[in-house]
């Protein structure tokens, strides 16, 4: 049990309440005014004002590309993914990807980060890193491929084997796994009907990259007479729920079907501008009553792990977009930055009782946190990573005033700098 | 004199180093291979490979404006200016200024700013922050006012009185003094060719407000059938150079002109894009060989006084412009944001022997920074404020390790504070 006291409380409603939270195993027990209690905490921990808050729910992400952080900036996206980014790809080892996946938990963890939902091959690496570190990685599938019988049996039977193989959480509750694929101009329609019937079969969400560029949307309506979001709904992918990636390019009947099956829309708005690919219309989805999300996308196209700048992002590119400064309130991104339900993540939203112990400590005590005119705004258009004091995930202190309880940082700085050393050396694909 | 040492060094070519960086008083006295040496060094700092670089330099600010930080967001522009910040303003004593100029100051030295150009009120109260603290501002004049004798007669007196007064540096060399004014839509004719008349008199350029919004630039093509650009060049603002700052609406002619006069165009990307203002083509400014610098803009509008979040922007915001993701290399941003050109400050924007000792120091062994494929990149693309270590001003170490030496914050945050309750509890202005 572990007793925070001298709190700021954000509660579910963005109100402050000042007062203690307890945790119990990997649960909150208590939220509420400080008390004299007999409980025997193993730790306690004095917050001297200091906010505590649900943790960001990264919702897309690629972890393991770190090792591809600032290696090719500034070129055109076609480029940039054909020449520089799917070659050194193919270099990966599962042992890489077990290191170069716990380099951005190291990450997450700076930014207040408990969980992501995270599309990336090799889940016996990925699990195994999530496991070791103690830190929330719900996977999601990413196969993908042409109508050749050979592709269509690889990519269901191997995405069904993961599926089985993850999907009950490990004896942690820490890893998992959701039904998904990569996105319809990679997957042939053989492989999403097949996807749909597991989907069928296990009446599970399945989740996708969906419209993140306007070339993506017009080759599906030039294949199919349709976007990506119709021709999933028309397939059945959506029919359990699920979740969209990025959703850049979408129609007003697209954002319909996604509410009207209780999808996410999961926006990357620093990786969408980056790479030129637009501005999602979060205003609008956000009036129509769609499910939000935020993800970082893969540190390759971002560069970094940030949910403050993803935050910034998704308010600020809005008045941009409505030239408005009024659309898109600090509150409605905030509460989508903490919102895992795009994981199937539900009970680590808010600071409750009964809700799983993933929080973090802002630091108030700094100059860009005052005055404490509005906390929330603070959070959104003020804050970033310096203000992270403290993460626990599960119950667990892993990151605390710049200290990893559960990785030796330095170590894997040097496996990810041997790696990119050793695939630069490397001119033939070694997977 | 000061030694760092295990330093990567970021040269003027953007090129890294390893080896040395000494100062002197307040310039840098050696930039170099690691050295046997019998000098007397007050401090030595062994940096353990990071990265010291030029501090960044804020090139549009109005600091003491931290008191409305997150005090009336995610409202239209209108009414945030003339209902919630206007009547806020009016109540600032000159008290008020001196304590959340220096709440600014604690700010822009997490963010590894060593000087600003500071257009607000009250010089003497910012004057005395400024050296108190011993962080570098050049004050911008601020004046505006109507064809009325004695608006003109007040702007023009004012004006010049506080030029005279501290236009040369004081003593310690922190603290000067620039022509300038409000805007052009807050200006009347006759002071603005007052102004040039002062222009011409000391040889000395003016910097203003230009072309922030479009209707600023339409309502001065309405009154004199020109952009705030072309009326500034034809009345003599601009004939010794000077800054615009924003520059979000220019025509191609506006830009040659800034360019023909040397002027600087001073980006303020995050408070444009939250007022939706809209996107400077900075792009464009580049390739057509305008000077640029980038600044903060007040911690009202934007909220925060964070160069990373800046810089970001300033690169991602042009690939959504220009549909294009090789549009805005980081290394051009990251040069303007140490340029200091725009506030008259030309000697530290470099490490350089002989340049002023206005530095900062990067944390490269944090997650974000790795692997280490290219440090400019990762600086612009990936950096936070989390990795900024070290604040030198002046040859002055005043911030490291989280800890100011110059300034005892938490009084800072308890003045501040009590400033804006002080303001709530009054509805009539003091001022």
């Amino acid at each position: 049990m572990i007793r925070f006291y001298n709190a700021n409380i954000l509660m579910p409603d963005f109100s402050i309440k000042t007062g203690e939270v307890h945790t119990d195993g990997n649960k909150i027990s208590y939220v509420g005014d400080p008390k004299q209690t007999d409980l025997n905490f193993e730790t306690t921990v004095n917050l001297n004002g200091n906010l505590i808050m649900p943790a960001f729910k990264n919702a897309h992400t690629h972890s393991a590309m770190t090792f591809l952080r600032s290696y090719a900036d500034d070129l055109p996206l076609q480029q940039w993914l054909f020449e520089k980014i799917f070659p050194m790809e193919a270099k990966l080892t599962p042992e890489d990807v077990y290191t170069l996946t716990k380099l951005a938990y190291a990450e997450y963890l700076t930014s207040g980060i408990s969980a992501c939902f995270d599309m990336y091959f090799y889940p016996e690496s990925v699990s195994q890193a999530a496991i070791d570190t103690g830190f929330r990685t719900i996977m999601c599938g990413s196969v993908s491929g042409s109508d050749s019988k050979a592709d269509i049996d690889s990519a269901l039977s191997r995405l069904e084997k993961f599926y089985n193989t993850y999907k009950n959480f490990d004896k942690h509750g820490l890893v998992s796994y959701a039904l998904g694929f990569h996105a319809e101009y990679t997957t042939s329609r053989p492989i999403m009907e097949g996807i749909a019937a597991l989907a069928e079969q296990y009446k599970a969400p399945v989740s996708v990259h969906n419209s993140e560029t306007a070339a993506e949307v017009a080759g599906c309506i030039e294949r199919y007479g349709k976007t990506p979001t119709e021709i999933f709904c028309e397939i059945g992918i959506y029919k359990y729920g699920g979740a969209g990636f990025h959703c850049v390019h979408m129609t007003d009947n697209d954002l319909n079907l996604m509410k009207d099956r209780g999808c996410y829309v999961v926006t990357n708005p620093a990786s969408n501008a980056k790479l030129a690919s637009g501005i999602a219309r979060l205003s609008d989805m956000s009036q129509m009553g769609v499910n939000l999300s935020i993800g970082t996308d893969g540190p390759s196209s971002n560069n970094a792990l940030d949910f403050f700048r993803e935050m910034y992002l998704a308010c600020v590119l809005q008045k941009l977009l409505k030239n408005d400064a009024a659309a898109m309130p600090a509150e409605i991104i905030l509460k989508a930055a903490f919102d895992g339900g795009a994981m199937g993540l539900n009970n680590a939203n808010t600071i409750e009782a009964g809700n799983l112990a993933d929080l973090t400590v802002i630091d108030l005590n700094q100059p860009n946190m005052q005055p404490q005119n509005a906390i929330v705004k603070n959070i959104v258009y003020s804050g970033s990573k310096q203000n992270i004091i403290l993460t626990m995930i599960n119950g667990k202190i892993l990151y605390k005033d710049g200290e990893f309880m559960t990785l030796d940082t330095e170590k894997l700085y040097k496996e990810a700098n041997g790696i990119i050393r050793r695939m630069a050396n490397d001119n033939t694909n070694i997977q």
